[in-house]
């Protein structure tokens, strides 16, 4: 019975299932602990409980396992804007879908990303590299508006118009306590927009 | 006679005046002609007519010409918001300071601005420090509207709608043939959010 215990055990350990899944819950938790810059890619490993070379599988390099899944965003955001029904203007489309983007993006995931924001923003080149995964999504809305016919200012406008809405819901989301839905975030952020906006004289043409 | 003309010749070659200036249009020239990794200090010094020494009592580093000047924006952002009437809502004090802004800050300078955009463009890191330059613009809308009595998600709703439009504004006057004052694309900036904003439904509190 003992030895049946030891081989389940050493089976285990070399194990790979759900690699991807371990590997990032192991190196959020070095970064967090000691930093980005002193973690190494070995030590990552050893604290899954992998291997160096199923590491590479995975991941280019240490910094790729916090921007992991970020690049397939971009092409998300296009295929709904593609799919949405054309007679939406631009602030309906956002109304209409920003609260389901942001759930399928970042929904149940509260805890593990306010960990990656902490070790995001404490790092000079993390932080430079998460505002050029931001402005893909932006560039990926920009050519959305303007593939539903809007012109190029408009588009750039209301894709602006969309990533603040999302930034700022997002932030509180992260910073809140309770536990209140993204979405309902997405909606105060919408609201807050369309009060402000009320209130400005803006210059006639 | 030539005696002299010799003479004031060396003279202007080791006159340092407007180094900075000139230091920022050889580096200008040179990223645009060879690239920004393949250019050197000792080569933007040489082409300026100063030495390397020069150089550095002016930037700390070559990617520094590209964004000098910039860590004084933010002050003066904050500088600007505060000296405006109180009685300004956020979307009348963009309306009302946005444009002098524009022109105080990017004025007077497209050729130089376009010349420094491709640069920028062309390499991932002075896109990412771009992008990070950006920010602490952000920040200082951010904390001005803060500090004028916004609550949190206001000031950041409100800093990105004036970085949307500022950011339009200047993409459509860099990209203009014309000569189209920088402040008059702010204002049509401006028109095309309110036409925008006026579209969309809102879901209800």
């Amino acid at each position: 019975m003992a030895r049946r215990v030891i081989i389940y055990t050493l089976d285990m350990a070399r194990w790979e299932g759900n690699a991807q899944g371990r590997l990032e819950k192991a190196a959020l938790e070095l970064f967090s602990e000691q930093g980005f810059a002193e973690t190494t890619v070995p030590q990552i490993a050893a604290r899954a409980g992998l291997t160096t070379r199923t590491f590479f599988r995975h991941f280019t390099d240490k910094r790729e396992v916090l921007f992991q899944g970020d690049d397939e965003v971009p092409a998300f955001v296009t295929r709904m804007m593609a799919q949405a029904p054309a007679a939406l203007g631009p602030v309906a489309l956002i109304v209409a879908q920003l609260g389901f983007f942001a759930e399928t993006v970042f929904g149940g995931q509260r805890e593990q990303l306010l960990r990656r924001h902490a070790v995001v923003q404490a790092d000079a080149g993390l932080r430079e590299r998460e505002l050029r995964k931001k402005e893909t999504v932006r560039e990926a809305l920009v050519g959305g508006f303007i593939s539903r016919g809007e012109d190029r200012l408009v588009a750039a406008i209301a894709a602006d118009v969309a990533m603040a809405v999302l930034g700022a819901a997002l932030e509180r989301w992260l910073g809140a306590q309770g536990d209140t839905p993204l979405t309902d975030h997405v909606n105060e952020s919408l609201r807050a927009l369309q009060t402000l906006m009320r209130q400005g004289a803006l210059p006639e043409a």
